[in-house]
This record gives C-alpha cells, sequence and structure tokens, in this order.
C-alpha cells in the first residue's frame, strides 16, 4: 500500500470500535487510477450513493471524495485505489445511531500486473464449491460483509491463477469471485440478475449501458452454460477477461469479447 | 470502552489493512466477567475454536487469551469483554495467504444497566422485517459478518426497549437480534436448530446441556408462536430475559422461564 487517508488525514489506522470491523457496516470501491484521473468515476460514485442511501449512511461529498482519491495517487502513473465508507460508531450495539456519519478511508495500492496477458489470452475458471447466500436486503451492494467470498477464495488457495465463479443456493451463476460475468450467445450478452446476491459492478453497469439492446439480465442456472458461445468476466480495475474454461467447458476467445474488449479500450482512450 | 488490547500490547488501533474491517474476516465472542473471572470461559473458547476450524484460522492459545481477558477487566467488578479475532494479512484480494496468522483484539465496556429489571419483568419482541439468508457455511458461527443485524436493528431506531426477533427467508424462527430463543410448550423446550444461520450462543448451548431430555432443536415455523406457553431469549450477558409479547401475541412469565433462571443463578453463584 501507498498511502492512505482517514477521513482526510494521512493515517494507516482505524480504531478497534469501527464498525466495519465489528460488523462490517459499510461499503466499499475499487477504482482504477490513471495518472490521478479515475475511471468511471461517475459510475463508481452513483453506486456508493445507492449503497449509502440504503444502509442509511450518509455519502461523504464527491468532491471529498475526489480530493482524496487525487492525494493519494498523486504522482503515480496507474494505481488501483479503494474507498471504505463505514458507519461512525462503537463497536457494543448492532443498532446504529440515530444520526449516521461516516468514517472514510481511502488508500492507493500497486497495480495489478498481467492484465493485458489475462485479456489477450484469457483466463481458466471453475466453479467454486460455496453457494452465495440469497439475501434482497443485501443484493447488488458492495458492502463489507465478504465472508463468503474470502472463503470461495480458500478453496483454491495455492491456484490463484484459476478463477473462481459463484452460483448461489439455487444453483444460478451469480459472478466470479471478483468481477461480473457475461455469457455470449449468438449476438445477444447474458449477465445474471444481482437482485439477490452479488455485487453490480460498475463496468458491467457500463456495458449494460453501451450494449443494451443485446443484452439481458436474467437468472442463469447452470446448465446453460454449456450452451454459451463465449464467456468473459469484467472488473473495473482488470477490464474484460475472456474466460477459456470453466471447469471441463472449453471456450474459444470470440468475435464479442474481443468487440467488448476494443469498445472499451476506446472508452478509456477518450 | 475502558480498556484494549491488540496482540496482547495496549493500543485502540488496528491498521487500515486489517481483514475484519476490509472483508469481516474474523470472528468475536462477547464474555460476562466478574471480579476477573470470565463466566462460561470454556463454552466460549469451545465455539471460538469451532469457528476457527472452520474459517481455516488458528486459535490463539486459550492461556493468552485468559491473560488479555484479566488485563483489560482488573479491577473491575463486572464487565464486558470482547474478544475479536480477525485474520492476518492486508485488505487487498479475498484470498487468505497460504498459511493464516491472527490478529486479536480485546477490550473491556461497561456492563449494560437494567438487566435484573428485565429479568424480572420481561421484555416485549416484535418480529424483524429483514429476513436472514439462509447460508450452511457460516450458520451457527459467532463472525464478523453482521450486517443484517445492523439492518434488523435499524427497523427500530428510537425503540431500544423491543427485542427484535429473526426469522430465515423461509420463516422459520432463528434467535432474537443479539440472543437466542426458546419456545416452552407444556414442558417441553424447543430452540431453533442453527446450521442454517443465526449463532449458536454459549448459554443456549448450557442450556441444552442441562436439560437435554427436554430439550428439542428444530424448525420452528412463525406460526407456532401462537401455541407457545413461554418464550425466552437468552444470551451469555444478559442471562434469560422472560418475553412478554411478540407482536400482537402476549406471554406470561411462567414456571418453566422462572426454573431456568433459578437453575442459572445457581450456576453462576458456584
Amino acid at each position: 500500500m501507498y498511502e492512505c487517508l482517514v477521513d482526510g488525514e494521512i493515517s494507516r489506522y482505524v480504531e478497534t470500535t469501527n464498525r466495519g470491523l465489528n460488523y462490517g457496516d459499510g461499503l466499499f470501491e475499487t477504482l482504477s487510477v490513471m495518472r490521478g484521473r479515475p475511471r468511471r468515476w461517475q459510475a463508481h460514485m452513483d453506486r456508493l450513493g445507492a449503497g449509502c442511501e440504503r444502509l442509511g449512511l450518509p455519502m461523504p461529498p464527491q468532491a471529498i471524495l475526489l480530493r482524496d482519491v487525487q492525494t493519494v495517487s498523486a504522482g503515480l502513473a496507474a494505481t488501483v485505489v479503494k474507498i471504505v465508507l463505514v458507519r461512525s460508531g462503537n463497536g457494543r450495539g448492532y443498532s446504529p445511531s440515530k444520526v449516521s456519519s461516516c468514517v472514510r478511508i481511502v488508500s492507493a495500492h500497486a497495480y495489478p500486473q498481467g492484465l493485458a496477458h489475462n485479456a489477450e489470452k484469457g483466463v481458466n475458471a471453475r466453479i467454486c464449491k460455496l453457494r452465495l447466500a440469497i439475501q434482497p436486503a443485501l443484493g447488488g451492494m458492495k458492502h463489507l460483509n465478504r465472508l463468503e467470498q474470502v472463503l470461495a477464495s480458500s478453496e483454491s488457495i495455492g491456484d490463484d491463477h484459476t478463477e473462481g465463479l459463484l452460483l448461489d443456493c439455487e444453483n444460478h451463476l451469480v459472478s466470479a469471485i471478483s468481477a461480473n460475468i457475461f455469457l455470449v450467445m449468438g449476438e445477444l450478452l447474458l449477465t445474471p440478475r444481482l437482485d439477490q446476491c452479488g455485487v453490480r459492478g460498475v463496468l458491467r453497469e457500463q456495458i449494460l449501458k453501451a450494449f443494451g439492446s443485446r443484452c439481458e439480465q436474467r437468472r442463469i442456472m447452470v446448465d446453460m452454460m454449456t450452451e454459451a458461445d463465449e464467456v468473459f468476466i469484467c472488473n473495473s480495475v482488470r477490464g474484460v477477461v475472456p474466460i477459456v474454461s470453466i471447469d471441463d467447458l472449453e471456450y474459444p476467445v470470440g468475435p464479442v469479447t474481443r468487440e467488448i474488449q476494443s469498445w472499451l479500450e476506446k472508452c478509456e482512450a477518450s
């Protein structure tokens, strides 16, 4: 980690009473920042705002968050910036106080290596054993309760190059552990609805907006994956990554995935 | 909060990279400590050990945890001590490192007021709107992912005297927000199975051991609550508390609840 601000002050510490630590009572965003410019900033802010509204947290002004992001990424060509918003209060008693405020933690991290290689060649994937719980009160939200993702990641310790895919407890496909997923069927782009679990990724939203007429958000049973022509995953830092296998199924890196990658490249260059 | 130890050192801070803060990747225990003696110590340690095993965390030696508990509660007649165990590591990437270690946070807090009054007179309860998700991988465990409990508590902000009761998404009774629940039917004590959600409380376990032949762990549909003769909740700090109403249903403080309270009083005096 390069630098970290807590409520705008340089610090690497939070209090042990922090409600994020004690309950996971908060939200986060992970941004790709290029020469001080966060990509998809408004989409990140919109999602954070929607999460704040659902949790009853007051959203800090965007200008303050942007200043924090620019401070921690100053002088860096490419960096990942994580914003964590936690409800203020002490760590005993679940009940939030009547008037909530937020602690904001903004930190810069090394940009991952090998992204271009993965985007070109694709990655292998496996279906995780862990099934995501169905919880409409939290579905789609990028909140801090991430034990399911930790447990799913633990299934393949030592095999970091295989992407874990998550199904819910009714065996619907939801996402990769930290990316959204699309199945390509002909010209059609199918992606799971995320009203019951999973995280509504900002790049997923951007794809849904740009390719709306060809996209469908729906429940995807696991056996539909045999019918897909192509599969790709996406997240804000990693971009669009082809999936070349899921367990024993193999997929080509096909023209639709390449089309979305080209579109993204143009978006990010502008 | 009176005092706090982080890995045995006096501190009120943890790093912003803490996996408890970022993912809720850890466990906690809340103990009642009387003149430096933690009640139900072995039961708390057993539960913590079981949780560590499920999450793949190394349990710190009990002697070290006991020393921390005694240090933070030194000189206090009655105190609540919270133990938080968090997986070590940094806050980027869900995957735990191959060899996990733990950060331990042990803090003392004021003993709640009014417990004797509630135990005598009972408390009112309501059914929360929020339904608990079903997640066998986490069911029964006292882990740090507690957003459901925060949201359920938020439903009645300003009405702190009403106990919130939680159902799962299939409308089975699970628990109170931070206590277990028993329904009394004749001589029988029914309590929800907690394999799919909820927390296996140590006082619940102690009651199940002591009154085993009269106890049944089962799925309890919400409409069975109309048939109960008595209802009580229990947790390690608050003891056994009669429920005198659940929404429009009323219950007496009956002889079985009083019997369990007397038994507990004797246990805790010895």
